[in-house]
C-alpha cells in the first residue's frame, strides 16, 4: 500500500477508523519554521465531525500530539511524528457489515486486494483517515506562509444549488461563517436546508469544492511528468469520493476557440501578467504567477441509512442498512482536506525546485 | 525536471522538438514478452502529424529504433532504450519567437524556471515529445495483452459537437475509421468540417476524449495515496493541453443522491458484479472489475496563425503571429497518447501489486 | 531529511533521544502475516541499553505499541504505525553541550545543515533512534519466516580480539548466550573484559559484526543500480558508527587471482550450487542461493567520559567532557540493528521482484 | 530492473554489450552549465579498453552523442539523452556460453531471475555498460566544477603490491601518467609487470582503488537513511566486481579506542576544521568540510582464459574456457567509473539539499 504523499515534503500516514490511533510522519519540513500548535489543532478541528447538525454525530474531541521534530518552538528539519488517539468508537455498529460489501464503498475492492479487511468503520477507507492529511497540510501552510502562499477552498455546489464559477465574485474570508463553508450566505442557507432534507430521508448528496491558491511563485511544477496540474489533480482525486477535477475554465475549454480563451500577456511597467486567467494560473504545467484555481466534484457518501441490495463475502445476494453515524454530505468537511492536499503539493514542488546552481 | 513516469514500469523520456532526436528508456518491462516492433511503429504512426488535412502539415516519417532490452524477439527484463531521430525541422519558422512569450504557451514559465529556453518548435514543451509516450504505451500494451487488459480511447467532443456520454452506445472498433478518431461516423464528419473551418480562420478548437479500459483485474490501485483514479488522473492531466478529467458520472455526481447512483452489487451464481457502473469501475481507489472509463477535456491549441498581443523577454508589449505548421485541433492525435498513458499506468500498478506472500 | 528506508516495504522513522517518543510507520507489509507482538518486543529488548554492566546504564523499559495495520492478529496490508514513549531522560546531563560540538559526533554537521539542533542526548543522531529500525526489522523477519529466510548477526571482533573470518566455524545459536553477542564463549569473555577495562578508563572501543543470511531465493537484487550488495551496503553503512563493509572474502580479493577464488558451479543431480562461497552468496549483484555473508566495522563511540578539545558554536576553542550514560562499545547492541536492516532490505527486494507476468 | 541512479540528478541507463547501442538519459542537470563535449568524450576515453597492453584488446572507438538538453552550448534543465553505438563486436566469441553459466559471473543469477538471457558478451552485466556511468559522471563533474568540488581516484593496490593508505603522501595529478592509474611511478611499474604476468597465464587479479573528494560543502548527506557514506557506499558497491568499501580509517577502527581516533575540532580564527581526519570527512552521515576519502576492493575478473568447471542450463557438469578479449585486471579502467559514481552521488545530494526556506 502506498501511504506516503509527496517527494521532498512527505506525509506518511497510518491508522484505521476503529484502531488505536491515526497519525503519521511528516518529513522534509524545512528547519527554522515557527510551529504554531494552536493553528495545527485548529486546522484539525475544521475537519472534525459533529460541528453542526448537518454532519455526522460522531463527536471526536481529537487532539493532535506532535512527538518529534520541534525544538523550542521551531522545526528542526527532523521528521515530525504525530498521533491522534481514537476514542468514541462504536465498533458494534458495524457487526452486520463484517461479511457484507456495501455498495459503492471500498469493502469489495479491499477484500479482493488484501484477502483480509478491518470492517469496523470502514477501516482504512474511513474519512477519519483524513486527520493525518489535515496535520500535514497545517504544517505545509506554516511553511508556505513564510513564502507568501495562501490557499482557500470553499463549497461551491451542493446538489442543484451552485455558486457562480468565477471565484472572484466571492469574499473568501466569509467561508468559515457557516456550517457548509460557502462564502455566499444565501446559497449557504439553501445548501444547509437541502442537506437537512436529504439527511432526514437517510440519503446523501454530492457537490463541488473550489480551491484558490494565491501568491505562488512563477515556475512551480515540473514540465514533463510532474506538471503542477497533474500533481494537484493526483492530490485531489486521491481524496475519498472525488470523481472529477477541472482547472481554470475546465470542461468549458472543449467548446472554445484559441482566439477566445488564450491568456494574453501584458506588461505593466515591466511587471508581466496575463489579461485573463482562463488557464487557472498554470501554463505548460507550471505556475505563471496568476491565481491558481480548480474545482472538484464529490459524489454523495456511499453509506446510506436505507436498505440497499448487495452481496456478501460468500457471494450471496443480501441487503444492508448502515447503522451508526454518517455524513449526509461530505462537502463541508472536505474543504479543509482540499486545502491541506493543495498546501502539501505546493510546498513539495517548491522544495524540489533547485533548477540552477550558479 | 521530472522526466520519468511510473514507479515499477517506468518511461524516462528525453528530447526537444528541434534537437537531434527524441527517445527514452523503458525500465521494468517484464521479461519474456513477445516484442512486436511493427505494432510499436503502428502506435507511433497513430500520433504522427500529417495524417490528414485536419492535422499539422509537418511530415515526420518517424521511425522508432529499439536499442536494447530485446533478445531474439522477446523482452529480457533489461531496460529498453529507443530513439527517433528528428528530421523535417523548419527551425527558422521560430526565429521571431526567440524573445517572445507566446500567449497560453509554456514559453514564459519555462524561461522563468530555467533562465534559458530552446525556443525552436516549443523545445521540450512541443507535442513532438509525446513520441516517447507512444513507444512506452505500445510496450505496455504488449505486456497488458498477456493479462487480458484492453484500452480504447476516442474523440467524444470537438467544440459544440459532442457524443453521448455513454460509451456503450458506440462501437469502439470504428474509432480508427476516420481522421478525428470518433466512433460515430456522422458526428465524425461534423467534427471534421468544424476543424477545417477553424483551421481556415487560423484559429484552433478544443474538445474531449473518452477512454475505456476493459479486463482490468479487481484490486488495482493503492487505496490511500496511489488511488487508481489519482494515478490515471495524474497521467492524463500531464498530457499537454489537458484541463479537466472526470471518472464515471464525473461532475454529474455533484447533483446526485446516494440512493440514485450507488452501484449495487449483484451475484450471478457467485460471480460478483455491479448492476450499474456510475463509479466508472473504481471504488475506494481500486478497480472493481467493471469497465473503467473517464473523459478528459483538452483546450484549443495555444499557437494561432493570427496576430496576438503578448510581451517579450525584456518586458515590452509586442505582438506575435506563429509561422510554420500547427494543429488546429489536438484531439485526433491525442487519442493514442491517452491510450499510451493509460496503458503505462495500469501496467505499473499491476506490477506493483504483490500484496500477499503466502 | 530522508527518513524512509526501502522502496516497497518501507520504514518511515521519527523521534529524537529526548523528545516525547520515537516511532514510525511500516508500509508495504504483506497482508495475512501473523503478527507476534511478543517477538517484536523481544527484538526491541535486544537493543535495549542496561542489559549488562558493559552497556550504558540508561534503563529504558521501552514498550512498543502497534497502533494500526493489524486486525485479529494478522497484518492487513495497511500501514503499521508504532510508537515507543521516551522515559528515563536526563536532559540536564547535556546542558554543557548546547553550544559545543563534540568531536567525531554529528553536532557540527547537523548544526551546519539545519541551522538549529536539539542538543539533548544527541537529538536525532542518538542511538536511541534505532528503536524504529528494530521494530521494522522484527516485522520484516515475521514476513521472511513465511518464505524461509533466516538472518543471524554476531560480534566478530572487539578491539584486537577477533574471531576467525569463517562463520561456518561457529554455532550461531549461541550468540545470545553472552552479553557481547559472540558465539565463541572464550572470545566472548575476553571481549567482555576488554570492554570493562576500556569503560573504566572513560574510553570506548570499536569492533566488527558479521551477518549471515540463509535461505534467500536465487535472483534477489537488481543487477544494475539496485545490486543486493549495494542495497545491503547502503543499509549497513547507514547504521551509526559503521565505517566499512566487506562481502564474502572482502578486502582479501585484492590480493587474489581469479583462478583461486572463482566459485565453481557444481550440479548434484540437477541441484546447482557452488563448490566454494568466496562471493558471499552474491554474483552479478543478485543472490545465487548460497549463504549471504558480510562483515561491518564500527568505530569506537565518539562520546567519551574524558576531557576533549573542541570548539563551540561561536568558533571558540574549548574542552568538553560528556556526562551521563554512554556505551563504551556499540557492538553488542548493534547486532540486532544489523539483523533488522538486513531483514528489511531482503524483504523489500523480495517484494519488488515481479520480473515475469506470464 | 532498476536502471536509474540518483534521486534529483539521475542517470537512467540502457544497453547490452552486443546490442545496438548503450546510452541513457541524465535528468536533473542544473540549467545554465557550460557543456564541454570534448571533456565528456575524454572521460569516456579513460574507461575505454585497448588503452595499453594490460587491458582488453577490444578496440572500441566509442563516440558519445548528446541528443538533447543542450542549447547553444549550455544545459537547459531538460533531460540529456545520449547514445554510444556498439561496434567491433565479436558475438561469435560467445557461442559456447549460450547455455553455460560462467563461474562467479552473473550468468546464473540473471537466468534464474528473468528466465531469459542475452549471453553475448555478458549482456547487460558487461563492463561495457559503464559507458553510461562515465557520461553521467562527466556531466556531474561539469556541474560540480561550478561549486568547487573536485574528485580524484587512483589504483592503490594490485595483488600484493599496495600503496600507503595515506593518500596525502601522493601527488594525484600524476595518476594519469601511467596505464594502471597509480600516482606512485615505481609501484605503477610493479603493478604493470604483475598484470602482464597474470595475463600471460590466462588468469586475472584483484586490487583496490582509493577515491578523494575535495571541496565538498559542509552538511552534504541525509543524516538518517541517506547518509553520505551510505549513498557513496551504495554507488561504489554497485560497480561490477566491487566487494568491499571502507571510509577514512575503515576496518582499522575496529581495533581503535575513541581517545585515539576522535577527530578533534580546532578553530583557526573562527574557521573550524578537524586536527585529524580519521573519519574520512564524514560525521553523522554528513560531510564535515574535510577531504572525503574511501577505498574499494575489486575482485579479479571472473572470466578466465583457462578451462574451468561449471554447469549448463540443463544442470550438467561441464567445463568452459572463455574466448575473446578480456581484462586481466579491472582496476585501471575502474578508476574513472569510481570518479563518475562519486560525482553523480555528490551532485545528487547537493541538489537535494534545500533545508531552509527563510
Amino acid at each position: 500500500m502506498r501511504n506516503t504523499f509527496g517527494n521532498i515534503f512527505t506525509l506518511t500516514s497510518f491508522g484505521e477508523s476503529h484502531g488505536k490511533a491515526v497519525g503519521g510522519v511528516i518529513d522534509g519540513m524545512p528547519a527554522g519554521v515557527a510551529i504554531d500548535t494552536a493553528f495545527i489543532q485548529h486546522e484539525l478541528d475544521r475537519r472534525r465531525p459533529g460541528q453542526s447538525n448537518i454532519t455526522t454525530g460522531r463527536n471526536e474531541g481529537d487532539r493532535v500530539e506532535l512527538l518529534s521534530g520541534v525544538f523550542e518552538g521551531k522545526s528542526t528539519g527532523c521528521p515530525i511524528g504525530f498521533v491522534v488517539h481514537n476514542t468514541n468508537q462504536h465498533s458494534d455498529d458495524y457487526d452486520n457489515l463484517r461479511n457484507a460489501f456495501r455498495p459503492s464503498h471500498a469493502d469489495y475492492t479491499y477484500y479482493n486486494k488484501y484477502g483480509i479487511r478491518d470492517h469496523r468503520g470502514g477501516g482504512r477507507s474511513s474519512a477519519r483517515i483524513t486527520i493525518s492529511r489535515c496535520v500535514g497540510g497545517a504544517l505545509a501552510k506554516l511553511a508556505l506562509k513564510e513564502i507568501g502562499v495562501e490557499i482557500n477552498a470553499y463549497t461551491s455546489q451542493v446538489g442543484h444549488i451552485r455558486l457562480d464559477k468565477d471565484y472572484t465574485a466571492y469574499d473568501l474570508t466569509k467561508t468559515e461563517d457557516n456550517a457548509v463553508r460557502c462564502p455566499d450566505e444565501t446559497k449557504a442557507r439553501e445548501m444547509e436546508r437541502l442537506i437537512a432534507e436529504v439527511k432526514a430521508q437517510g440519503d446523501t448528496i454530492g457537490g463541488t469544492i473550489t480551491c484558490v491558491i494565491k501568491g505562488c511563485p512563477v515556475g512551480l511544477g515540473e514540465p514533463e511528468f510532474g506538471k503542477l496540474n497533474a500533481m494537484l489533480g493526483s492530490a485531489m482525486l486521491g481524496i475519498n469520493a472525488a470523481k472529477a477535477i477541472e482547472f481554470g475554465m475546465g470542461f468549458d475549454v472543449a467548446e472554445a476557440r484559441g482566439s477566445e480563451i488564450n491568456d494574453l500577456f501584458v506588461s505593466d511597467n515591466g511587471h508581466i501578467r496575463t489579461a485573463t486567467n482562463n488557464s487557472g494560473g498554470i501554463q505548460g504545467g507550471m505556475s505563471n504567477g496568476e491565481d491558481i484555481f480548480f474545482r472538484i466534484a464529490f459524489k454523495p457518501v456511499a453509506t446510506l441509512l436505507q436498505e440497499q441490495e448487495t452481496v456478501d463475502t460468500d457471494g450471496n445476494n443480501i441487503t444492508v442498512k448502515a447503522r451508526g453515524r454518517h455524513d449526509p454530505c461530505v462537502l463541508p468537511r472536505a474543504v479543509p482536506i482540499v486545502e491541506a492536499m493543495a498546501a502539501m503539493t505546493v510546498l513539495d514542488l517548491y522544495l524540489a525546485d533547485k533548477t540552477t546552481i550558479i
